[in-house]
């Protein structure tokens, strides 16, 4: 066993405190990362706080996990000592189910393996990347490229493929427009991505603060969602919408700004049901989509693109000693566009 | 102008009568079909009974016609007198608009002209297919193959196009496994069409009242979904569910029996709103989609599909003077599966 430093929630209502967790002995197939940049997500958040349901505390938050291979098991053949590499949102699945077979882990029929606060393969309760060191089967280990920096590679790990995903799959590309709702973590990614694909790229934020920022980031157009105007003057301008927002939308309303076939992809969860007229998608053959993250195929497949492309996620850089502020900032929306915690400062 | 015997809806109350209406000259474009055979869809009671909306009474239904073309306006080249024809749930569109272009004229952004109670481009009141005669732009006239009888053909144009554009759309054809909720004047078709393209067809239907007519249709398999145990035993069976139900339906439930990343495409219209749990097309990456009728050109395709198949819909012919008892008799579901009017008795 391997003793490291982490961060925890030992309750859902406390703050994060320093902890020491253990880590497994190598399995034949498994890396040891060096943990050295861990991304912050709101559903962190989420999670610690039991709003989806109990914990097992102490938990260690973070799917976002970027660094270097420090040891391997026996039998690794996909990665090495010195690799710079990631850990997203799961950690294992059954390798075995239809879906598992089309690398789409996420979608195991025997459920994945949460990065955190899941019941491993061998039983034990995982623990997240706000700490040092992570061990991980060799499969769900990513390669981060050249090119980014492990610090900006982080947040690629969730808040990257969770948009870059339904881009994909919805084909998001060269003639296509594009509209990103909410300019937050995931937001940032899905217009930097759908940008990079050579779509015409709008993003539809609450108010125009965050204007400039889109535009810096690849945005063609910005329109606020509190301006009705922007309603009908966008109806039925997008062949996509990525809805990044957790709150309950106006479905209908968003739905009047597609084309006919149009798709509304989902990534946001909000809390309560969104409630839909039937007759909105039927009117212009419409779907409304869900996604989920993306598999391991795929989430390299985005961070080959990123690095291609050049570039990361925003970040803003915090010592372990500021992630309980950071977490009172995610919930303020108060981040531009994501926290990622240094772990050499989980002294 | 052509005075034609018909059958009217004079008010949203009354029941249905003999009338006269007179038919436009032909346009250089018309085409003057001679009606044999009209179907009865659902929709024709929800129009005629101002339950979508105030209507111009009288109202003549009817957008499921078969008949044969008795005369061509001057430069008609797309048909001849003589031939089978048919006409659908349009009769017009801009033709000019991106979705006219992609022959999916149902999503005309001018608005396409319905085939009854709608405003035509000159500006006259459409009036539908309980009739002798029908004036109808070349361009929205069908060609029935030989092979199928016009009265079976009559569904086609309606319940036969609904169904068949999703299951295209969402790729129903050898190795995918489909499911079809409710068994009446659409989910019928669904069926056939389904099998024919090589699906493997589910019919999830209230009771097992229609097993036997499911299996003889072509459905693989059947079950009732007031056993709760249907959805345990099903879950995520299915590639693509086609729902015909206009009653609301429990999403949620239905979106569990879906594989990862399949589809649920509605084509029945609710009066209330659906709601969803945002997290059952999150999880699996599903989709829910709405599906209006189908372009033009799509609906040719799927008549000799038909043809090819050599199948129409399953139907029970009536004489117009059992109009209103057949209308009574599709509220309480009592059609197995398309009431089809032969016109001849519009004496």
């Amino acid at each position: 066993m391997l003793t490291v430093k982490a961060y925890a929630a030992t309750s859902a209502a406390e703050p994060l405190a320093p902890i020491t967790i253990e880590r497994r002995e190598l399995d034949p197939h498994d890396v040891l990362i060096e943990i050295k940049y861990a991304g912050i997500c709101h559903s962190d958040i989420h999670h610690a706080r039991g709003d989806w349901g109990p914990q097992a505390y102490p938990v260690v938050p973070g799917h976002e996990i970027a660094g270097y291979v420090t040891a391997v098991g026996s039998d690794v053949t996909k990665h090495g000592v010195g690799d710079r590499v990631g850990a997203g949102c799961m950690v294992n699945s059954c390798r075995e189910c239809v879906n598992c077979r089309k690398s789409e882990e996420q979608f195991c029929l025997q459920g994945m393996t949460g990065t955190y606060g899941a019941v491993d393969r061998d039983g034990a309760l995982t623990q997240g990347g706000y700490s040092t060191h992570v061990v991980v089967n060799e499969d769900f280990v990513l390669r981060i490229p050249e090119g980014i920096g492990l610090d900006e590679a982080a947040p690629l790990l969730c808040a990257g493929i969770t948009t870059y995903s339904p881009l994909r799959r919805f084909g998001a590309g060269p003639g296509k427009k594009v509209a990103v709702v909410g300019l937050g973590g995931l937001g940032h990614m899905a217009v930097k991505h759908a940008h990079a694909m050579g779509a015409e790229v709008t993003v539809l934020s609450q108010s125009l603060k965050k204007r400039e920022d889109a535009l810096r980031l690849g945005a063609d157009h910005y329109y606020a969602t509190s301006d009705l105007a922007t309603f009908e003057q966008l109806a039925g301008a997008f062949d996509l919408i990525v809805n990044t927002v957790s709150a309950r939308l106006d479905m209908d309303a968003y739905l009047s700004l597609l084309v006919a076939n149009g798709t509304m992809a989902n990534v946001g969860a909000p809390a309560e049901p969104m409630s839909l007229n039937v007759f909105s998608p039927l009117m212009g053959g419409k779907i409304v989509a869900g996604s989920l993250i993306g598999g391991i195929r795929e989430t390299q497949e985005m961070l080959n693109f990123c690095a291609e492309h050049g570039y990361g996620s925003e970040i803003e850089v915090i010592p372990a000693e500021r992630i309980n502020e950071a977490w009172q900032r995610v919930l303020a929306s108060d981040v531009r566009y994501r926290f990622v915690i240094d772990t050499a400062t989980l002294a």
